[in-house]
């Protein structure tokens, strides 16, 4: 067994940090550690919050760590960033509101970043979600920034996702363009002691009325994150929907869905790397990259041609 | 030649129709196609519209285009869709409004989706807008339905970027935690008769001032798009940065940098075909897919090796 898989078996904290710079970093030695990540048992329940900037996902994960830390549950939070491509740099400035649950061994916060990993941050989260799975905490919490589509990506690898919403803010006709509200299995409707949380909950309903979900039926709840209200109903409606994903199989069904995917997009970033690679080792490709003239069909049929033994 | 290159290149709309679907679709004729489509003399000047939605984009870009007609010009409009991963269904209820255009031969209007695009949004709207090219149109618009990840990809494929802001809409923070404001060459302020323009503008006047822009320094117009107002400003702003990219070649370095980022993008998409293929071929290795205590990470690497010829 590789020794950092070992490590966090035995509950290392930097070890488990240490695995996910690995992942990011797309690290050769990434296959082997995962690898190994896998056979160990696991546990823990995967959660995903999403929604807009500004409705205030950070401060309600931040009363709902406190919130499961008193219910002696242990919580690894995974903080996925968008980062800007020419800065590189994160904005992670209301993030510091966490800063009081670093030192609790029972928690472990890390955010990640797109930069880097080549299966794109979905990819990475998920080994993320299992190295932290592998560790032993009973919940691990994915936080987005937005609600793009590589938000729509990552929220596909958790059991269960909470949408935070806020009355009046807008929000809702965009979320519902990105495709977010069908991947929502609770609607959280922060800030609720704000005007505007009756229609905001008439308007998810309408539209529960006209999307007519299968199955599961997305729960709406309401919190004050400020005011530290509605964690215990958030978390009921957490433990509801992860007894659903039990009891109809659902959840097991999700997961090896995943599973089947996963396979794809590992050996996709096997194949790309090696692509890579053999281009930036062949300074004649590296050229004829650079040539204003050069058909980038022609030459991308041709290259993988030679890579895949056509020729 | 493939014979739809042909019809495009002798201005025959449905072939170009057709191409585009071709490219949505991925079809495997699409490498011949383009290779195609990439021989033929282009002219173009190709200009992404992005901004939250709501600020008017769409209503912006049916008066630019009733402008630039009167100048003589001819426009194909690419209006990019984040379209829902379930329900395969497009939001396109504003773009109604672009209906006076629909009968106008000098100007062509398509929306795109992410669907059945193994590159990527990015990729298929960057072919679209060759084809568009090689069809002989003066002017490519290409507008996206909000500010995310997605859509930011989408900008760096085009020669000129205006950012579509709106006063007190409190957009900034978003459009900035998103990376949007690098990539704006034109920052557009519309409805520009409502109060909250001063601030904006001073907003963007600080953001500038923090931000430093190495070489062209994003122009600040104002329009409103209801009154049909500011088209002449805009229209001004887009030439200047039009010239500005000749004057000193950085348009030349942005597509040459353009076409080798699509070099890895396609044998990336190949690869992708290619897997999915091998791996649905093989019964054996279709069932292994489906056990729930397969090691992912094992089999990308014995699958991988297999193919690269190890084993």
């Amino acid at each position: 067994m590789h020794s950092l898989a070992e490590k966090i078996q035995q509950q290392d904290m930097r070890a488990l940090a240490r695995a996910i710079s690995l992942i990011e970093n797309d690290d050769p030695e990434k296959l082997d550690l995962m690898s190994d990540i896998f056979s160990i048992q696991k546990k823990a329940h995967h959660i995903g919050i999403t929604g807009s900037p500004g409705a205030g996902k950070s401060s309600l994960i931040n009363r709902l760590l406190t919130y499961l830390r008193g219910k002696g549950l242990t919580v690894a939070v995974i903080a996925v960033d968008p980062t800007s491509p020419f800065s590189g740099g994160s904005l992670l400035g209301d993030r510091t509101r966490m800063n009081q649950h670093f030192l609790d061994p029972g928690i472990f916060i890390r955010s990640m970043a797109t930069r880097g990993s080549l299966g794109g941050l979905a990819r990475a989260t998920k080994d993320a979600i299992r190295v932290c799975d592998a560790y032993g905490f009973d919940i691990i919490l994915v936080e987005t920034v937005g609600v793009g589509q590589s938000e729509l990506d990552v929220m596909k690898v958790v059991d269960t996702t909470g949408l935070v919403l806020t009355p009046n803010s807008g929000d809702v006709l965009q979320i519902f363009k990105a495709g977010i509200m069908e991947i929502a299995d609770l609607f959280i409707i922060n800030k609720a002691d704000l005007p505007g949380v009756v229609r905001l909950k008439a308007t998810l309903e309408e539209y529960m009325m006209i999307a007519q979900p299968k199955g599961w039926s997305p729960l709406i709840v309401k919190t004050i994150s400020t005011e530290n209200k509605g964690m215990e109903e958030l978390w009921k409606g957490i433990e509801q929907h992860k007894s659903y994903l039990f009891e109809t199989r659902q959840g097991e069904e999700r997961r090896l869905k995943q599973l089947e995917l996963e396979v794809y997009e590992l050996i996709r970033e096997e194949i790309w790397r090696d692509v890579e690679r053999r281009v930036q080792s062949d300074q004649s490709k590296v050229e004829q990259l650079r040539d204003p003239e050069a058909d980038p069909y022609q030459l991308a049929r041709e290259w993988y041609g030679v890579w895949k033994g056509d020729s």
